[in-house]
């Protein structure tokens, strides 16, 4: 154990939790260093492994945060804004490497960290898979490089169980398309075209969202001209994707200076 | 001349309008019979080849209906609900196959149409390709053969110009597939998704509208279950094809018994 | 245990048979009644779950067909021809239902197994999937449905670790559309397409595959015309989908009649 | 016409020569100012409208080409490697732009046109589509930044009227992922994959045609890695898309200094 790197999860018994779990104990280079649960919950006290009807771990779910990650390098937090917040804290304290997947921020949430992040290592995502964040560095470009004469449209697949649309990955790439034409995306945004709508507007950008089945998550970057479209999609093939990516985040983050960063910076993308 | 069939088109000096011309005088079993536009357009009384910049046609445009189908045997008509009510009756008199692409129809109409169809050949369609209606037929014996656990999804693009959202032909794969499983489209039918619109709901029929560029237009029918997906797509590639299948039903429709036709007659595919 | 189904497993050690082996122990309608590995084998002996690495499971392997099937009303089978031919007999004298996915096989084991089915209950098929069995139905009918001013073309994605290309199930597609056309699929099949290859030719059916990543398996049937082109499409988005279409198999080959069925006899899509 | 381009057409009776004659009669920045056929072609000595079976254009045919680009200030030339080097000579002592888009040059063609552009303006390209040339870019890019743990595939379709496969495009931007990568595309290219390939080798670079219909052109440039794929597209939906690149290089050619250029320089790519 002395060689790798010790990492606690945060929320270890959602569907999310428990597949960043899986990501940790399947990883020759790291071991498990702690588990977090919410007061209350009936998992705590007991041992991660049995809880979830497996065998033994030798890790005891707790609902103390600073507990959870002493023994930890990193932690990784796919939670709420308020825990992520004041998780923060605790993890620049204790030089905890912070991996943060939580969304749904606001503009103080992101002061607050931006703040803790003078003191502490913060990597953070809306999106932690290689490819959608290459992919929001292409759809930059492209916007970029083509005129209104192409229209933008963002469209984006999920499962059944998705709650919200679009989805955050649709929107950050959206704003990654108005950023390419230097225009603000709340002002040209297309979104949940329905009944008579008029001719598409010049210099908007359309999102669609599909949900059904088991769709892991595809997204598609339409730029659509006369005579010829060029389209940039991403297809997620499996749901591990997200947890492999927070491991290599808190792989990274191991003796950085303190900073907020993000995963372009993980994987040397800017 | 005497071994074609003559076509008069309405609304020549439109975009439809022109496509059906180009159809009529492209194709060797047709013969530009009459051209007929709205009171007061500047090409009434105009030869149409003439007014639309090109060489003479031999055909002069009238506001008069009953005049423009006099020499026809039959009529394609891609205009208004309250005009084409108006025409079928004129065609039903004059013994002229009435081909009607008109949207936008309410009950009304459609009774007055199934009046007249009482003593006129009318085929309608909200489609005219072979394609789409072939999907509209797939659509229903899927949608029957499988469960509530595939979600029904029906996504559209469709060219920068077009006004309206969902297109008329992704309603009618919709009604196929809502028929298909026994359960009426209004009542299930999942539109604009946008914002935090909660958990797919078993049994909904979900809609996306794509808008850019020169696309002809695209139609998918999702079905998308745990495990695999069935998708059934059409692509127009085209613009004439709408304007050949109205052709198509034009010669079809030809020494027919009076009635209230569609493409599904047209088509075999009944 | 009395009133679920017990199942044996051939090649447990296997990707598709621990696959198969999961599928069983996860389905409540199910239990592990047998495990077959080949002669030789190090797991030979040992408790199924031990040799896995996991929890005990009560399961011997065995590589004696006979008593690996003996405690068992079904057997599953994706191994290789022979040993799927030499089961047959062991099964129908046993009076177990027999699921095979074996590919590969040639005329004399198909009719050395259609000689076994007059007594015992075997059920076959190259793709154990709902939709997959859907798709060849509805590629046989649009085939027959449309004429060869359609060009027909199955483009199918793989994995990368697929040793063969086209894929089974596409060659199953070909051979629906060719049957729906009324031609012999080796008359008409273009695979493989490169260089100077001439113009299309009508009628043909063109085969094309892609590998890479992990795709699961991807399969469309294209209906190429002028202006206007259909696709039926099907996308396996999980791969225990097939594991789960062969205890579907299972249970509903329980108490038949002697006999070779397929899939559509299982899905009811005959 | 003193103040716009005077263009001339190589090959003006063919299906490509059609429709430059008519992008530059179309486009209000230029005017046709020459037309060239093959010595023995029926429409030498004929206006060129005539020829076609239109109105009179002013414009003979010839098949001297000096003659025939005597009035004008580019010429454009989508023919054959003898004839177009033969061309770019006559074109450099007249001073006119030679806008190339043959296909199927070998080293001592394209060294000929290097040696001629000492002294004239030449602009070829295999593909004259902005969103081509910039998919060409994106995919040295993307393979670049991706290491071969994510398997290159590039997919193409065509109409079925098209000889060859894969098409010059799809090779092209196999070259630039090959280039991206730094290594040789003809080492490791896996052209009309079928029957028993094996698994796929890593880093290979893998191509697949697909024919039908009227399809203009679609591209598409897949990197599949384990869990996601990225993948970058170019449809071409009107076929009049490569004659305005073709154009768009003939104006952008006036004035510059001589030199072997090609669509990144016109489109501002580089």
């Amino acid at each position: 154990m002395a060689d790798t790197t010790g990492v606690a999860v945060m929320g270890v018994s959602g569907r999310m939790g428990r597949m960043l779990t899986r990501a940790v104990l399947d990883d020759p280079r790291t071991h498990l260093a702690g588990a977090v649960e919410q007061s209350g919950h009936d998992w705590i006290g007991q041992d991660l492994g049995v809880a979830a009807g497996g065998a033994e771990l030798g890790v005891i779910v707790t609902d103390d945060a600073a507990e959870g990650i002493s023994a930890a390098e990193a932690v990784i937090d796919f939670t709420a804004p308020s825990a992520t917040v004041a998780l923060a804290r605790v993890a620049a304290e204790a030089g905890v490497v912070h991996v943060i997947g939580t969304t749904g921020m606001d503009d103080d949430d992101i002061a607050a960290l931006d703040e803790t992040a003078g003191s502490g290592v913060i990597v953070r995502a809306g999106n932690m898979s290689l490819g959608v964040n290459l992919l929001v560095q292409l759809t930059r470009q492209v916007a970029a490089a083509l005129d209104t004469s192409f229209d933008i449209e963002i469209v984006e697949s999920h499962h059944r169980h998705k709650v919200d649309a679009p989805s955050g990955t649709a929107l950050m790439l959206g704003d990654a398309a108005a950023d390419g034409r230097g225009v603000d995306l709340s002002e040209v945004s297309d979104r949940g075209r329905d009944g008579i709508t008029g001719a598409r507007e010049e210099g908007h950008i359309g999102f669609a969202a599909i949900r059904g089945g088991d769709t892991v998550g595809t997204h598609d970057v339409i730029f659509a001209g006369e005579g010829e479209q060029v389209v940039l999609r991403h297809v997620a093939t499996d749901r591990s994707l997200f947890a492999k990516g927070a491991l290599k985040a808190a792989l990274w983050g191991q003796g950085r200076a303190p900073g907020h960063y993000d995963m372009l910076d993980v994987l040397g993308l800017k």
